[in-house]
């Protein structure tokens, strides 16, 4: 198999990048770093991401890191395989260039921070920053609010179709389902439905099957 | 003139916009929004960018928000215009990405805040945050250092050529340079190169020109 992801099975960029080789339904075999030792922070983990961060992406001699920057290869390099991820019209890939940078920058932002704080933290013994977490879920609020009307408008957050977008929600949304924060998710319907679909697609649960078995 | 960007002079996205017009040699208008009494919280602009912040992109009815992808969509749009800053290699369009990622998620995650803390904040009268300052000099020192090798292999962090990446850190450098955090470049000789050659960019001088006229 060619195609090698590094990372970790609970990382949530690690398994956006896992998801999107499996929605373009691309063989991969799965390297787990061990967190634990510190193994990213070490050769030769270090000389593939300088910031010593999961996932990496090998395909031979060509390396990426950084997971929106993986899957956005994959969904360009492998456009005509699988399910598309992103379009051809310049003005509609703008569109979904602008709620992916929606995602990066206030999705991620805010339920990140939720995941690791109620979820991973108390997994690893450490205590949950009580502020911060009521911090994010106003940050959080708010996002949901305008994602709420743009559901409205559009089945996807991209348009009519399930994008790359969407997709990188996947991890986080999953995550935030398993805490009280899936309350924000339950009190607004478009949000709710679009997590509900998102979180029923085969190629997720395929991966999530692949991690845990 | 056909394409509108409402923004602020002072807003490095706004400017990272103008820069990437400028580089491609597209005229513009320029639509001074005022923050002080809150106009981008406000209808019509709320209705162009749902998170009431400054850049939006106009260009008739098509409207964009999120100033890294407003510069996507020009850079792909107008890719025979002006200055290339994006490569048709799938391959080296992908370690753009993965440059275009950093900066968004660490270089900008640290220069951003030392920017508002030590630059703005005191324009605005609000005290500064020293414990801020002192962490995210630290960040943005080991990001300096990932880019110091990394500019001693390519002249410019994307590779060979100056690309969207180098451009989208010069708002930010520009603003770092009038701060004592002009000492973490001055010590990385291959960054305070880049950083010199960056500013020098007439581009970048006509934009600011535009600006402070």
């Amino acid at each position: 198999m060619a195609i090698k992801v590094h990372g970790h099975p609970l990382s949530p960029p690690t398994r956006r990048v896992l998801l999107t080789l499996a929605e373009k339904g691309i063989d991969y075999e799965f390297v787990p770093v061990d967190l634990t030792t510190g193994e990213h922070k070490k050769e030769p983990f270090i000389s593939m991401n300088p910031f010593g961060q999961v996932p990496v992406y090998e395909d031979g001699d060509f390396k990426l890191f950084e997971s929106r920057a993986v899957t956005k290869y994959i969904a360009s390099a492998y456009a005509d395989k699988g399910i598309p991820l992103l379009v051809e019209d310049p003005k509609k890939l703008a569109i979904i260039g602008v709620w992916l940078e929606v995602e990066a920058h206030r999705f991620d932002a805010a339920g990140n921070k939720l995941s690791f704080e109620i979820l991973i933290k108390p997994f690893l013994g450490l205590t949950t920053d009580e502020a911060l977490v009521e911090q994010s879920e106003a940050q959080l609020a708010a996002v949901l609010d305008v994602y709420e009307k743009r559901l409205s408008e559009f089945k996807y957050l991209g348009g009519d179709d399930y994008s790359l977008v969407d997709l990188h929600h996947i991890p986080i949304i999953n995550n935030l389902m398993k805490t009280k924060v899936k309350a924000l998710f339950d009190e607004r319907p478009k949000v709710s439905a679009w997590a509900a679909d998102l979180l029923a697609r085969p190629a997720w649960k395929k991966v999530v099957a692949g991690l845990e078995a």
